[in-house]
Order: C-alpha cells, then structure tokens, then sequence
C-alpha cells in the first residue's frame, strides 16, 4: 500500500486507501445500465465505486474548447474514435476530467448527476478490437515451458533478439465476467495411434497484460521507438485461456490456433498511459544479455514501457463459493520484472516492417511469469506441467482448471510518492463442455 | 475453355467465351466511382466488363418483396450485413439478379442506367475483414516446404489429422493491385554470430484462395460439417506475401508473424457459394491416408466443398513492362487438386472449440501447390529455396521477387456442362524498402 496522498475527489469513494479508482487514475470503459433493456452503450470513467457517464457529461453547459471535439466523438459511443485522437487530445480530455471531479471543482453539482453506481452497470468489451497480436515476453514463462519440450535448450536462440508474438483471434475477446466453456478439440498423447476428439482435459489460464493502441499508423509506415508512446493509449488485464492438450497437438509448425482462440478475456476499463506514467521503470538489459538492435534500442527514453504494475492470480473452486470460502491467491508477480520487452518496444516491433495498427487494437504481453518459480502466470507452470498439482488452503487440488472454477487475476501500480492505481479484475467462470 | 452454353445476359460483354463475369457468376464487390472524388463506396456486381451498380438497383421501381431487405442492406454500401443473411437470401438475391441480366429481362431499359463500366471504378475490399485465418491446406507445399527444414519427415504427425490453420492479420489485407513494399526486418544467417535488420531479400508470393464467412456462429457453438455451407458466402484469390528471410529467424514457437503482416493482398470479386455449384468436386482419401475424424467426414456430402477451380501464376518484371513484353506463366494448378481439406472442412474444424466466425471474416486455405513440382504456389517452391533460380522466357532469374516485379494470381472454374466462371485477378507490384 502506497503512503502517498491523493489529490482528492469530492467523489468519496475515490479517496479510500486502495481503491482501484482514485482521481489519479480515470480509466476509459464502456458499460450499459443494468435497468436499460434496450442496452445502449455509452463510454464512462471509473472513479472510486461509481462511473462517470461521459455521454451525460457531454450534455452539460460546462464544455471547455479544447476538449469540446473530443466529447463529441465519446458521447457517439464508440471509444476507438476517440483513442484514434493525438495524445495531446487524451491528455487535455484528462485534465478535463480532473478539472470535474477533484475536491473543490466548480462542477461538482453538476456533475453529480452523471455519475451512476458500478453495481447499477454491465460492463462491456470497452473498444472494438479489430486485430488482436499476442506477444510472449516473459523471458521466464518462455524459458520454463521451453524447457518441458527442451530440457537441454529451453529458450529459442531468436528470443533475446526478437519480440516473439503471433496473431490472436479478435472475435473471441470478452469482458471480464463472461462465462468461459470448455472447448472441445483434437489431441494425441504420445501413445496413442490416432488422436481423439474430445473435451480439453488441460484447460490452462494465461495471465497477461493487454496493451492498446491509440493514433494508429499507415502501412508501411513504421512507427519508431521514440514515437511509439504517440501510439500506445493505455492498458488492462488479459486472460489468453489455452488448451494446452489441443495446443500440444496442433501448434506444429504455424503456432496455437483453436487451443487459445475459444476465448480470451480482458479486464474492462482500460487504463491510461497518462495514469501508468508515475509508475514508470527503467529497463537495462542484464550484462550477459545481448543490447537489443537499434531500432528497438529506447536510448533516448530508459525509463519508459515498463512500468510497475503489480500481478495476481486468485481461483475460486465451485466448492469455495457452495462454503462461502473467498477466492485464494496463487501467485504474485511484476510485470517490469516478468517482461523481457517494454511496451514501446512491443509497438515498435509491431510495425517495424510496415504492419498497420489501428485505434483499439490489443497487443497481449504474453504469459507473465516473474523470476521466481512460485511467480509463473500459468497452472502448465505451476504445476510443473500437470505432474505437480497445487494444493488449495481447502486441500482440494488443481493440475488444470475445473469446471466450476473461477479464475480472478488483478493488476494494481504503486510507486514510492504516487497514488496506488488499480486495474480492477478481469475473472472467468469455466463451464462444462458440450460434445 | 468450357463448350457449354452460357444462358445469356443482353449484356453483350457477359456473352463472351472465356468472360471471367458471364451471368452465371455475378460477383459482388464494393467499388467507387473514378470521377467521384468523395470516394463514395459502393456494391456492385461484375457483370461482363460492366458493373451493376447496386445503389442505383435499389432505387428502381421494381422490388420483389423477397429481396427488399436485402437491397436495403446492400444499399447502405456495406457488404458485411448482406453477408450474415442466411444462405436462402443470398439464393432468392442471385435470383433476382439473373432476373435483371438475362436475355429478355423485361427490366432491361431499367437496369441498363445501373450499369457502369470497370474501367470507370475503382474496385476497394469487398467487405469489412474483421478475422483472418490462414490454413495450410496444401498437403504438397507442406511436404515441399516440410523438407527444406526437415529432410527426413518433411510432413509432420498432425498434419493428416488437423486442418493446420493460424491466425493472420486483418488490417493490412489490400485489395488487388494496390502496391506492396519490400518490408524491413530482423534476419540472421546460420553463420551470423548477431541477427541484421535490414529490407527483406527472399521476398516471396503465395498463391491462396479466400473464403468469406456468410451467416457467423455464436460464441460456443461449433458449426457442424453438415451445416457448414449456411455459413459459407464465397471465395476470392489470395496472395499471402511472405519475406521468407525474416520468417525463418522469428517463426518458432508461435508461427510467422512479421514475415507476413506487411500485406497480403485478395482479388477484388467474392465469387459466390451459389456460383462455385456447379464446380464441386467429390473429395476423397487416398487409402493410404487416415479417414477424417467424425466431426470433419462429411459423409452426408461427399461433393461438396472441394471445387474445381484452376489456378495460375504470372509475373511481368520492371524489364518486362518496360518492353511492352506481357506477363509470363510461372506455373498453373488446381484447386481440388492442391487442397487437403475442403472449405467444409476448414470451417467446421475453425470452429469445432466454439470459435466464433463474423461474417466477412476470411480464411485463407494457405498456399495451394499442385502434386507436381511445377505446380508449386510459391517462388520458394519453385526455386527449392532460392538454390535454383528460375530462368523467365526473356532471359532474366528469379529465385525470390525483385523490386518493380508485378505478380499476378488468376483462378477461373470450368467444369463439363457448366459455363466458365473466373476470379478476375490479384496483382500487386513490389516497391523498393524504405530502410
């Protein structure tokens, strides 16, 4: 817990010790009401335990001239628009915004009207993702599941030189609370003749970081690594739920393809680059690792694309909720140490042969595992590939996910002198198979 | 050629033997006009060297009730939600069409100010691509390729049992002959001590088909084989650029990712299921090769999803164009043929784990290589890894592509009884890296 003193919202909730949702933050969400049944989805802000309705805002005879254009574009509905604006729009729109909601604003009365309870709305996906890439830049995640198909090499000669990533399926990207099923799928153990059809029998999470992009770029147009913040408009938390049977089968020679495209989901409120900036960290390649090339070389700018964010994985069994038993934590771990790649870098790579990006693209870190062999962002890893099973504080046990399970993962920053930010959760309840 | 008689449009261009648009195919495609510099886009339907255009069709006074909402859809200029129509919609539309085109229309008079010539527009993607799949359905380029890297199992285990597919990139699919730049990238020899980054020199083409997805599936519910053609709209030419320098150093372990994101570009037209009919062609395994699981034996229909499509290769060098000297063959080959699995199949297994598909989504079938070592649908192939150029009728090598080269792909259906159908083609032209 961050000692340092908020700025103060005269919206209460805000300034709670740890809450996700201080003035220091002001994340971008798209949610409907709960009592609206034609489910009309509007943009809004999440401050302390209610939700600033940017398209009440936008009615409201308080528009100041520099954010007038910007309102506009978020009162239509639709985030991508507005993320697609230069940053210096999505800066002057939050100071905008703090201008609204700290102690002492002038707006206040208001602005009361157009916030509503979190518990009053239904969160949704918060942008339209067209393109989603997955990256893997976990050193330690790639390492220690390398070393499960490679005693001898675990990690590819590529992988200090390379962002690794792949294409991800967009469609299948959910908001947080949407419930998962398990896939069904073809795989083949090693003595077996002929694979079976069959309902996943390692269903795995992924705990990840998503990143998304604001301004986009043409293509053939590169974005170089001292512009790549011009392009990166904030971040949530991402499950890349995977099939690690059906994956293991598959994934030769073109990558995962149905093992992780059955859902991955994604925490709802997307925090901004503005909000993580307190919380940035240097990064400095260690000795014995090779200085990465010059176009991915952050010279001008070592204390930007890792930031210090705070990871956890929690699981709740379907026996803890029927025993009102609260979820239980199975990891800690952070994401500037768990990343081998900052975020500039990830974009930068991106585009390097001239590949677009557009407004509300997500770019995945990739599995987050820390140094530590208890900080792996996995149950593969966990459990050391099903051999191991974890033992719950209830003593039941876990190679794999179960149906029933609920799988919580949370994202918080804190730095010494700034606020805590939190990114809120991004959970998924499994549901049996049909097959 | 096909001997079988066309039944006749009174337009008299659609009549010609060898027309790649007789009334028998009507295409759909989105164009704008050369003249409107608004750029308005809008549908259309090859016909002949003409287009219809369909904004002005739906506002003549001759609506059948059973396509109104359809020329209503259409006419908002967005192929996509005609696309999710159920498949009796598209049937009763190309009905209607045919109605209009053919000889004694008594709309003629009407329809005739609908029409506007191809060389008067230009042809964009035909519709919004949220999803793009690429398979790898040519079992003879997966054995070709296979052996580059691994002399002595060329075609790896799953390959028989797994349609093998991976997620491409979206937003960088071009339409036909929009120009494609030498991308730049991270590439590294095997005596290389550090990876280069630099333009890529084993610049390649891949000659695929496209299929756009109809009618989507909800999330978790698989498309069975038995109904996979209610989500089938139709099918374009592909071409799958690769850099094949840059995809050798980053592919493992989660597949191509920069080596083809920089474009890929598809023919203009989406040639429909109901037009491809006539083409299908019985699918069958050779005995030696295992029977399909249950979920992908479309025992129910043995003659449909593999088609009978004929494809080629051309390219015209800077010299070339230069000369007046017309594009050369590189090498021809069929789609039946080439093809592993059938577009049934592709789309039941992409959704087998509960995968959603949109409609517009494409799924390219991945490079379509013929048995023979001169039907290969790559420069890779062709010149067994760039250790065997090829020598063109003029004189000059290729072993990969050259900057000024135009590459160009054709494919056209011909079938006993049936009139010749074409694709139009997908060209691209390769500009110089900017580096």
């Amino acid at each position: 817990m961050s000692n340092s003193k908020t700025m103060g919202s005269w919206v209460a909730s805000a300034n709670i010790p740890n809450s996700d949702f201080p003035i220091e933050n002001l994340p971008y969400g798209t949610f409907s009401l709960k009592n609206d049944s034609s489910g009309t989805k509007r943009i809004g802000v999440a401050i302390g335990d209610q939700v600033l309705d940017l398209s009440l805002v936008a009615k409201l005879p308080l528009l100041r001239s520099d954010v007038k254009s910007s309102l506009e574009v978020i009162a239509k509905g639709e985030l991508n628009a507005f993320m697609s604006l230069p940053t210096s729009a999505h800066q002057a729109f939050r100071t905008f915004l703090i201008e609204l909601l700290k102690v002492g604003s002038s707006h206040q009365s208001n602005v009361q009207a157009c916030l509503i309870s979190q518990q009053d709305v239904n969160m949704h996906l918060p942008c339209t993702i067209r393109d989603y890439t997955d990256f893997y830049a976990s050193i330690y995640h790639a390492t220690t599941v390398g070393k499960m198909f490679r005693a001898d090499n675990p990690l590819l000669p590529n992988y200090k030189w390379v962002p690794i990533g792949y294409h991800g399926r967009a469609s299948s990207i959910v908001a947080s609370g949407t419930s998962v099923k398990r896939p069904v799928g073809q795989t083949k153990g090693p003595d077996n003749e002929a694979p079976f059809f069959q309902a996943c029998r390692r269903l795995d999470y992924e705990l990840e970081m998503g990143i998304f992009i604001g301004q986009g770029n043409t293509l053939g147009q590169p974005i170089p690594i001292a512009k790549a913040n011009d392009h990166f408009f904030g971040m949530c938390i991402l499950n890349d739920w995977s099939a690690r049977d059906i994956q293991a089968w598959e994934y030769q020679p073109l990558g995962p393809f149905l093992a992780k495209n059955f859902a991955s989901s994604i925490s709802p409120w997307i925090v901004t680059q503005e909000a993580l900036n307190p919380f940035k960290k240097s990064w400095q390649r260690n000795s014995e690792d090779p200085q990465p090339l010059p176009y991915l070389d952050d010279k001008s700018n070592k204390e930007s694309g890792a930031y210090n964010i705070k990871l956890e994985t929690l699981l709740q069994t379907a026996k803890m909720k029927a025993e009102g038993v609260a979820p239980t934590s199975l990891m800690t771990a952070n994401f500037s140490e768990a990343a081998y790649w900052t975020v500039r870098q990830l974009i930068t790579h991106h585009t390097s042969n001239g590949c677009n990006l557009n407004a509300g693209d997500l770019l995945g870190t990739g599995t987050l595992s820390g140094p530590k062999a208890e900080e792996a962002g996995s149950l593969l890893e966990l459990s050391q590939g099903g051999k191991a099973p974890i033992t719950l504080p209830n003593g039941e046990q876990r190679a794999f996910l179960e149906d029933g399970d609920t799988l919580i993962l949370r994202a918080y920053c804190e730095a010494p002198g700034a606020v805590r930010i939190g990114f809120g959760e991004c959970s998924g309840t499994i549901l049996p198979a049909t097959i």
